[in-house]
């Protein structure tokens, strides 16, 4: 019996999140069957980061344990001939059975694309949102600011999140623009259900001047979600890396540039 | 009556090609559709470039002329809303009867995008070319000095193209890579049918190493096709933008960045 760490790529569209569950499709399924059909026998996979529906990730770590014995490259090549256009295997690696995609991960990162600009865009329906408003990014930076650190973040996580506990510790919450497209990357130890999303949201709302700076603080403060900004749509976010302790030797997906980076 | 200027993004996967044609399905076709509907009228669209099948455009421009009477952003939020998400305006302006979208343009340019790394890629599907062996860019851009300038380009010219003249003066072709991404960049004042796909055809054959870099200049005198490497897939190449006098006040899509500006 071995344990087996795979790097996935998917566009999340298509798909009722990262969770298996009875009538919907799902990419652990997606990926278990044809990870199944290579290993001759059903594959369990546990992930670092259980996205929602129609979010996308970028670099997605996973792992499984299974008795069948394949090289790297079969498991690689084998499984992605197996798996529609929309999920690629990034990389498949052999770990020590102490590796744990969900509970070892040290801290996970996401990215949120915007695309200001007056018009729709074809080229970048469905990866990122559109805000058609101009964006104030300085002032989003600003309200930004006072989100980082450790919190109790009840304020902006979904009423049916599961977790026992909302605190959580963002390391790095940042805002960049380039031209018409800006970016917001949040890295943390952790995520509660919606959290990117509902900060987003309320950032949104700051930087097209609907609530001043501030008004992250005092939502966070507040600690009621009911107080928030609309949760923004999930096909602008991506599940972008995430890291594990260097013992475990992963590949350094920090180095890959993926297809949305010019910001 | 009076003329009218569009600047159109679409990705070109659904659709078979720009030009209008009996029984399939074109970018041009699909707009005009949207167009008449605005206009209350039947519309034809001239474009500045006629892209194949499977080609994207991030800058396209196109005209027409009309008797309907409606301001800029009557066309263009009417229209965009007819479209599918594939295709989107990105502005539209009233042009002098002068302004014509294809014998007027001075320079235009294509980009064809690679993601070199071994394995395919579920967020660059369809948007651009994987290549799996290692591609040598030094060599690439050392074999396309070799192509720019004034010459007849009969070797990277489809057999069934119905230019009059196969010769084109190439006013820059660069090779830029980052990361594992690499682009091939390409302004001319005019391009040949297939001229940009057979160029990037023989390229990445240096960059692979099976061809010397003296290979694109041996097959640009040889005048041949038929001594050519094969014709680089439609799915990585966008049509990215045209010039036109700037006494027409277009607006310059040189400072838009767009979704896979990385490179």
């Amino acid at each position: 019996m071995g344990r087996i760490a795979i790097g996935v790529e998917y566009d999340g569209a298509g798909f009722h999140g990262w969770q298996q569950q009875p009538h919907s499709l799902s990419v652990q399924e997606t990926l278990q069957q044809a990870l199944g059909r290579v290993a001759d026998a059903p594959v369990e996979l546990t992930a670092a980061g259980r996205t929602d529906t129609g979010v996308h990730a970028r670099a997605q770590v996973a792992h499984f344990d299974t008795e069948a014995v394949r090289d790297a490259r079969s498991w690689l090549f084998g499984t992605n001939s197996l798996l529609p256009p929309s999920i690629s295997l990034r990389w498949v690696m052999p770990v020590a059975d102490q590796f744990h995609a969900r509970f070892g991960a040290v801290r996970r990162s996401y990215r949120y694309l915007v695309l200001n600009q007056p018009t729709r865009s074809a080229l970048a329906a469905g990866r990122a949102l559109v805000v058609y408003r101009a964006l104030d990014a300085a002032a989003m930076q600003a309200a930004a600011a006072d989100l980082i650190g450790e919190h109790d973040f009840s304020a902006f996580r979904a009423a049916e999140c599961q977790a026992r506990s909302p605190v959580r510790r963002i390391d790095a919450l940042t805002v960049r623009r380039r031209g018409n497209w800006l970016s917001v990357e949040v890295s943390a130890n952790g995520f509660l259900q919606h959290m990117v999303r509902n900060i987003v949201g309320t950032l949104l709302a700051i930087g097209q001047g609907e609530a001043p700076p501030g008004r992250a603080r005092e939502q966070l403060e507040s600690r009621q979600r009911s107080t928030g900004a609309a949760t923004a749509a999930a096909h602008g976010l991506y599940f972008w890396q995430v890291e594990y302790p260097p013992e475990f030797g992963l590949p350094d997906d920090s180095a890959m540039i993926g297809p949305f980076e010019a910001i």
